[in-house]
């Protein structure tokens, strides 16, 4: 049911060549700090932040692959063009700097170049985000003064600050951080995202940034992150809806003194793995963190053909309406679990499923199965609850996570910008 | 922005090809009857129904494109197999018989022996179709008391308690008759529908049943079908959830003694549209009555480099949650519609895009456009309200429909079973 690739990570987790930081953040790795303050976008909380790199630092991101990409990823694709590093990420919220024509690409400019001399570094070495309501222009004034205000540190609160900032509906914040040991230095990858509402992320998400002090050249750290990405980004989905903004951006800045990373260093693998759990750690909390919802839906989808269509399934069932409302009612109406199987296009056989909620099997040798319906409900009200179907046609898996359909979720949207 | 084939359309509409039959149902073209029963699959509303031909009549049908059709979806196509004719439909709500195993198969097949013999006709003469909970036995012996008690009648009354026994979630009935003259013979054409959630047809729709006396052959009633269908059925979206057990059969039986349709006929075009109002008509009325809807969207597409790139974008607006919430809370929120054009996979270019809701603009020339949101707001507090998108990229038009997302969604789908 594993394949080699994904034996190996369970291998590397067996010997746990990672370590989680719990308390760790963005400026848990050497030589990045990072700063947010409230510049009046929101009524009364943090809304302009920013990452800072002592150096310039090896990048690698990921995009939103709707047609209609918000000025600053414009920006932010043009600085990266021209060197491959960067060294500051300037971001706002309250406002996603979309669909604003030319006016919105000139405030985005106006952002970079704001941030690239308060810290007197080039203007291509600066990023810019921006998350939040969709067409309408920029506060400039307000972000001007933001910008002027940050005071970017190394410290746990100062990552508080950002990570405040960054956020819209999300009612938490969401962070990661690990370590691995590679060439015997301590290198630390940490982590900030935020994301709660159109929630569908295609080759990206809503705003991921992680930091990390490996020595590593970009385009190894591009491969990792893409690969990365595919598996835990791009399997969180909680309203269907692919925004214009999504964007995950790594910075590397080498401060580790580890021997550079590619594929062929020795603890490539560890380096991934520990890359992978960062990024599958921010996407199960915004997952959770969904607009609206009482809990964390993981689906597993084991006995696929590909891997692909192993992800595909579970991201079709972890995005069903049916299913997000049945589970916020605890009902085990697996009827619309093995339904959303049946409407994704992989290839699956009825009579070969076999559904389970955590160890209760609730669909198997094509029949229903009696199972306790006390039992699969008390279950349900868990604020964690894990699908599992087993396709029984192949030997690939893959995982996707989201989140209920609440009568908070209608609340929220019904009204986002009144 | 409308090709030759649909300007032909609104010619043949602009001259009145077609009247609406206000009072009309299934029962109103010649030779067909109808009737529904209380067999106690559910409390206390109709859960069996039959359509019934004097004779055996062509007949065309569209179903699921679900991996895992249905029990009654597998012997309705064995059925039609054998000859290519039908004569009576028999129906069961409150239980999908899906994902039912072998008892299921027997289930659906004595549904249709039975139904053969309380008519003495031919058993490949009956279609079976069901609908309501996937994954539970049907109660037989329930369903063999309604079967032997149905009588039915070419009143509207029996057109009635047909269409009540087809409900499920659904709270209005949804039928619509529509006669069109040809060879000097009066065609009539009578549908009757249900679906309220489990609503994103592929193919075709949840239960669709279409009677008419016209003489048509089986190869060009299911032409027409399959192309009615992509433009009606398959442009609504309750929640993106397809069914297992979608299918919409149409039976022909001649009675009008027109000469016999196909497409060579001079009419053709005639009979496909007043066809394609009937259609239309069920596929908006399932819309409307999405489950906890309070009102229909329509989104009209124009400007679409083909027709099928400007259903799709239709379809993706039409199915957005987010736009979904936005007009449930009569938020004029476009940036969620603009947002939606951009995740489809149509050639899009931000732009060149209009926005409208009626004849309010709220984007054009690559920029939001200043509008009134009192009066934006109150256009949307109706109960059916009309986006209309221009891509600005070529001549193609397409339509889609579906309804708001709203609380008591929610509240119908977290208890379903319960």
């Amino acid at each position: 049911m594993t394949t080699g690739e994904e034996k190996a990570v369970l291998q590397t987790k067996a010997t746990t060549c990672y370590t989680k930081i719990e308390d760790g953040s963005i400026v848990t790795p050497k030589g990045f700090s990072a700063d947010g303050v409230h510049a009046g976008l929101r009524y009364s909380k943090n809304d302009v932040g920013v990452i800072y790199s002592d150096v310039p630092a090896n990048c690698a991101a990921v995009y939103t692959q709707s047609h209609f990409q918000a000025a600053p990823l414009k920006v932010t694709q043009e600085s990266i063009a021209k060197e491959g590093r960067l060294q500051a990420i300037i971001v706002n919220s309250a406002n996603a700097n979309a669909c604003t024509g030319e006016q919105g690409l000139k405030d985005a400019y106006e952002m970079r170049e704001r941030c690239a001399n308060l810290f007197n570094i080039e203007k291509h070495f600066v990023a810019v985000a921006s998350t939040g309501v969709i067409g309408e222009f920029l506060k400039m004034d307000k972000i001007r003064q933001g910008i002027d205000e940050l005071k970017p540190q190394a410290s746990k609160e100062a990552a508080v600050e950002f990570q405040q900032a960054i956020l819209t509906t999300d009612l938490v914040m969401k962070t990661s951080c690990y370590e691995v040991v590679i060439d015997g230095e301590k290198v630390t990858i940490g982590g900030a995202a935020k994301g709660s509402g159109m929630i569908h992320p295609n080759m990206a998400t809503m705003l991921g940034f992680v930091t990390t002090d490996a020595n590593i050249d970009s385009e190894s750290l591009q491969s990792a992150l893409k690969e990365i990405t595919d598996k835990t980004y791009n399997q969180i989905t909680v309203d269907g809806d692919t925004s214009t903004n999504d964007m995950v951006l790594v910075l590397a800045n080498g401060q580790a003194g580890n021997k550079q990373l590619n594929e062929k260093h020795p603890q490539w693998n560890d380096f991934k793995a520990a890359f992978q759990m960062v990024s599958e750690e921010l996407a199960k909390q915004i997952a959770k963190d969904g607009e609206g919802a009482t809990k964390l839906i993981e689906v597993e989808v084991t006995g696929a053909k590909t891997k692909q269509e192993a992800n595909v399934v579970a991201k079709k069932i972890v995005g069903s309406s049916l299913v997000k409302t049945a589970v916020y009612g605890a009902d085990a109406n697996w009827g619309r679990i093995i339904c959303a199987v049946g409407y994704s296009e992989a290839s699956v056989e009825p009579e070969k499923i076999d559904i389970y909620l955590e160890d209760l099997c609730l669909f198997t040798d094509n029949s229903p199965q009696a199972f306790s319906e006390e039992a699969a409900s008390e279950y349900l009200k868990k604020d964690q609850v894990k699908i599992s179907v087993n396709l029984g046609v192949g030997d690939a898996a893959g995982k996707a996570w989201g989140c209920d359909l609440t009568y908070d979720y209608v609340k929220i949207n019904a009204s986002y910008r009144t």
